[in-house]
């Protein structure tokens, strides 16, 4: 296959390079920025620097940059994209985008699937990607009104390149889910960190600070934008961890050490059964 | 050294290997339970199951049970600590017990210094207990009355079973840190759990759900007990942590990107200016 990828950054570069490590596919890297590409370039990652032309013979088009910017790149090249090019995107987010990336694949004859790779790190950029950051992770397919055909092509490539598991699901579940496994714990992570006592916790702290503090090395441009693009479910979901967390703090206020050994009883339980 | 254990859990047990791998100090082992001590002297982790009696030249007695339990053996035992030893804990709070033993500590003349290994892991007992559990983790002393010498003893002690960082602090301030590094999280971690979607993540998550859940495996008897003995500590820092979820959520809520982006920016700086 010949595969442009636009973005180069940590998910985008990954892509390249895991296509290089595991596939004999050809890769075009395009990016707003020139470092990128000619980084990528240097190191094997893509076989070409790409432009709009490249497009017209791509068998496939993966989407590495933010949501809005994604749908806007699509929106301008959308006449270059041949009829038998599969363009995924690699968005933490679904409902905002899926809807029009799948109308723009209608109206001028491209397969769209939606694709979110649950794999990254606290850190951005195309030199923070690695060939083996999709290895044993699960990948969430959203395939919309693509063909079944298209939708096994895609599942068969992300194998390949590492990923051990793929879901399929809609817009909404897919966004309901990420606001609980992802985005609730970067809130949590950012608000945790703000507390004034942070700034002091060296030599008081231990794993439990490290694993939850990490994610509050944030991309604040691409997490604001993925947090109020999710604005319902991440809203519902903090409602419900905000309720939570009254209940064990309603224990400890009541000094009521049984209730509060019952609630942490249930949490365990819930690990344990889940084979935690 | 003859050092008499007092409750081989996990840290009661780590120390008791560390102890063994890293000096040449004999090791006395008590525990409620007769299961964990016989473990521990035929994998080597004691030299010698302990009674009552083992105390009269220990020169060292380290209780490693719950807070509560800890107070309550040396009230037990404490004619027959000899004026010699010196005694350390190792319990998660300080507040609630270190006035109690610096009081017994002086009523029948030995030495007693807080101690609080940073260390540990979502597992209990002495079969989860490691030689290098304290390798490169930071102790916290709670000297109070205790002379120098004691202190300094304890020092060097704890640094040869691999603590690379030893802080000293008095009760108050250790609560307030640890309230901060290690009793949020677990709290964060359980009601973090309880939402229904947990139930549901397989498939849809990645290292920032386990992260912030991992330690949602928890010793349900032990953290109630912590909890509450910190209740003031802990409920000030849950109020801190609930008033910054509320500032995150509310720039969400208003669908204002540039003032949650601010926000996300400061989160970042604080790990950044860490070096974390």
């Amino acid at each position: 296959m010949k595969i442009v990828i636009s973005g180069l950054g940590i998910i985008g570069g990954s892509f390249a390079k895991a296509i290089k490590k595991y596939t004999d596919n050809y890769v075009i890297g395009i990016n707003r920025s020139m470092k990128p590409v000619i980084e990528a370039l240097e190191c094997g990652a893509i076989d070409e620097i790409g432009n709009i032309d490249s497009l017209k013979d791509a068998d496939m088009l993966i989407l590495g940059t933010f949501p809005q910017a994604a749908v806007d790149f699509v929106k301008q090249v959308a006449a270059y994209i041949p009829e038998k090019c599969i363009v995924i995107d690699t968005c933490g987010i679904k409902s905002e985008i899926c809807p029009q990336l799948t109308a723009l694949s209608k109206q001028y004859g491209f397969t769209f699937v939606g694709c979110h790779p649950m794999a990254g790190k606290e850190a951005n950029g195309f030199t923070a990607s690695e060939a083996d950051l999709f290895v044993n992770a699960s990948c969430i397919l959203v395939p919309g009104d693509a063909d079944d055909e298209s939708v096994e092509k895609v599942t068969a490539f992300v194998k390949k390149l590492g990923f051990t598991r793929v879901v399929y699901t809609d817009p909404k579940h897919h966004d309901r889910m990420i606001a609980y496994t992802s985005q609730i714990p970067h809130v949590l992570a950012c608000a945790y960190v703000m507390s004034p006592a942070c700034l002091e916790h060296h030599g008081y702290s231990a794993g439990s600070y490290r694993d939850v503090s990490r994610v509050a090395k944030i991309n604040a441009k691409l997490w604001a934008e993925l947090f109020i693009e999710n604005r319902d479910a991440l809203m519902s979901e903090l409602d419900i961890l905000t309720d939570n967390i009254e209940i064990i703090k309603n224990a400890v206020k009541n000094n009521d050490q049984q209730a509060l050994e019952e609630i942490l009883s249930k949490c365990r339980k819930i690990k344990e059964d889940l084979g935690e």
